[in-house]
């Protein structure tokens, strides 16, 4: 679509220049990165392990690391076996295996009136229709009831019941649940109906994208099917990623990792929120539980890409919020501010330039 | 479909079993996989650059990376400029892209009498119809003509110039191109038209599988849906892994590295053509000029996973001639044995036990 293609030219121009605040984007905060363990781990399993790591694998993958996966959701109350799941190449790969195998051409799914961009583009490749609380007659569900990207909120524990009480197949995206700020997340709602979630997580925001590292739960008779599709799209995920990722996690304390991201993120967090408060004390939003961003609602109509176009000439970025809202629904101007991936002293800087080109942008439409 | 996963029930039972010689597979052999030097180029990327390749990055991949590619083919008389082409996650990545612009369900796609697994199955997922030499009334055409995958055969001139004259979309896989044992090959399809061939390639059979890297050329007027096919699927490929293999690349000697290993799997191939030629004299073959395989043909009719699941009893695997034989086409008994990824010295001993397996599959059918 023209539009998006647009959003990309601006991305990409944006990048560019090094002087532009990008509160778009969606990046962790580079700094968390543990890239001097990571270089040990990847030089030990190569060192130790190359004829293994470096040789074709199943594509199911690792199973140690599978394991450890399969640990963790089992001691947030989903009792999955590493035989289970599957390790993909970033929860990406696992939302597109869930769509192919879920929902059919002409087919609606039911999401949230503001979610992440992939996955709308996935369910529209597909020739789906995803459509903001569509029921009924949706094939299925998708949702982040760990964290919303982009609004960062938890579900509610009516929430919970309501999306469950529908009886749909449901797409279970928990990319960002690790980084509800309050803590470590309950159980996913895969743990209520295991026969129907297709459960899906990453290590993408917690350690690193660039690694290419997610896993898919799949309803259990469903697992063959999402196990060979993932063999048709690539085969296998990285073989030396997963042995570097399992050798790393099993020297590090990785609940003192994610403790310590929550509390910078929400530091990050209270810090953009006061500095839209005061730069922009018209548009509103909801304060965010955890994740990476803010979702922000304009006071007046508008068009979020022209915008975009005035706040990079002003040096700023932001997402703006028709990537996330699906088609069909009638669109405020509303738009994305990720607090994640920018240094602390240029929030401020950042809304200050952002509340400029909107006010620039006001004056000429 | 239930033989297939027959098949890789047995493939699963025999990689537990250690005393198993794997004619199967199509692995690398693993002494050629440069650990150390990658071990290497993965540490200094990730101290030097952790931030960079540890972050998200565009879907196309590496500019430097990109341009070594374009480079090369460039050199082999395809004058592509790094823009022109995109990192995917492996060949068969690039595949499913290619499959997935090119093919809608019901269409028929032209390819050889025995080609690529991964290739059928893709073609079949898309619902489309892989059938041999089915020209009038393709689609499009799949064919590895710098190297076939099982025949270890190179597309004559004259074969070069009838798929040529046939003016239809191509997908050509170069996956082992650069494994004639001849040498360096000569240049791809795509250099003779640019404007309708998807070329594929990859660093599987020449570094390492495990690493996933892998290459598409796609038409120019097709590029940018390729793209976004990719990042659909994946978002980008592993950002570290496209590092270190930069790194690696630009202290190796890579042209020595792939002399070398033609002439070790030069060796290998003899090797394993006279031990079938001993064991097997009943069976045919043509002798390869490349590649990891032969493609035997039996002197009579049976079912190649009965013969493997006997071969398998006796201590030996192969791959069953079914799994690259497309559909809607009189099937016979055919194989593939890898002499890639064995021992010199295990070759012979395998075609010993598969000859006895023969004759047992034989004397009960």
């Amino acid at each position: 679509m023209a539009w998006r293609e647009r959003i990309e030219g601006l991305y990409r121009r944006a990048a560019e220049n090094p002087g532009t605040i990008a509160l778009g984007g969606g990046f962790p905060a580079p700094h968390l990165f543990p890239s001097d363990a990571l270089a040990n781990s990847s030089q030990r399993v190569l060192h130790a392990l190359g004829d293994q790591v470096l040789q074709y694998d199943w594509p199911e993958g690792r199973e140690d690391l599978r394991a450890w996966i399969a640990t963790r959701l089992t001691q947030r109350g989903l009792a999955v076996a590493p035989e289970e799941l599957l390790v993909t190449s970033g929860a990406q790969q696992a939302l597109s295996i869930a769509a192919e195998v879920l929902l059919a051409p002409g087919q609606r799914i039911d999401v949230d009136a503001a979610t992440y961009p992939g996955a709308l583009e996935i369910f529209e490749s597909r020739g789906a229709k995803p459509l903001a609380y569509s029921r009924p007659g949706a094939r299925a569900l998708y949702r982040m009831p760990g964290l919303a990207n982009p609004t960062g909120a938890v579900l509610s524990a009516d929430g919970r019941k309501a999306l469950l009480a529908q009886e749909l197949p449901l797409i279970e995206d928990e990319a960002y649940a690790e980084l509800q700020f309050a803590g470590p997340p309950g159980p996913p709602l895969a743990a209520e109906a295991r026969d129907r979630v297709w459960l899906i997580g990453s290590f993408s925001k917690t350690l690193s994208p660039g690694l290419r590292v997610g896993w898919l739960v799949p309803p259990p008779a469903a697992f063959a099917q999402a196990l060979e599709l993932k063999k048709l799209q690539d085969i296998q995920s990285n073989g030396v990623t997963q042995a570097l990722l399992m050798d790393f996690l099993a020297r590090d304390d990785f609940e003192a990792r994610l403790a310590h991201a929550r509390r910078y993120y929400r530091a990050q967090a209270e810090r953009l929120v006061e500095a839209v408060r005061r730069e922009l004390p018209e548009w509103t939003f909801e304060v965010p539980q955890g994740g990476f961003s803010l979702w922000l609602t304009a006071p007046e109509g508008g068009d979020g890409v022209d915008l975009l176009e005035t706040a990079l000439a002003h040096g700023v970025t932001f997402d703006p919020g028709r990537l996330f809202q699906p088609s069909g629904r009638s669109r405020r101007l509303a738009l994305r501010l990720c607090f994640s991936g920018v240094p602390a002293e240029a929030l401020g800087e950042g809304a200050r330039r952002l509340a400029i080109a909107w006010r620039s942008y006001r004056g000429r439409s």
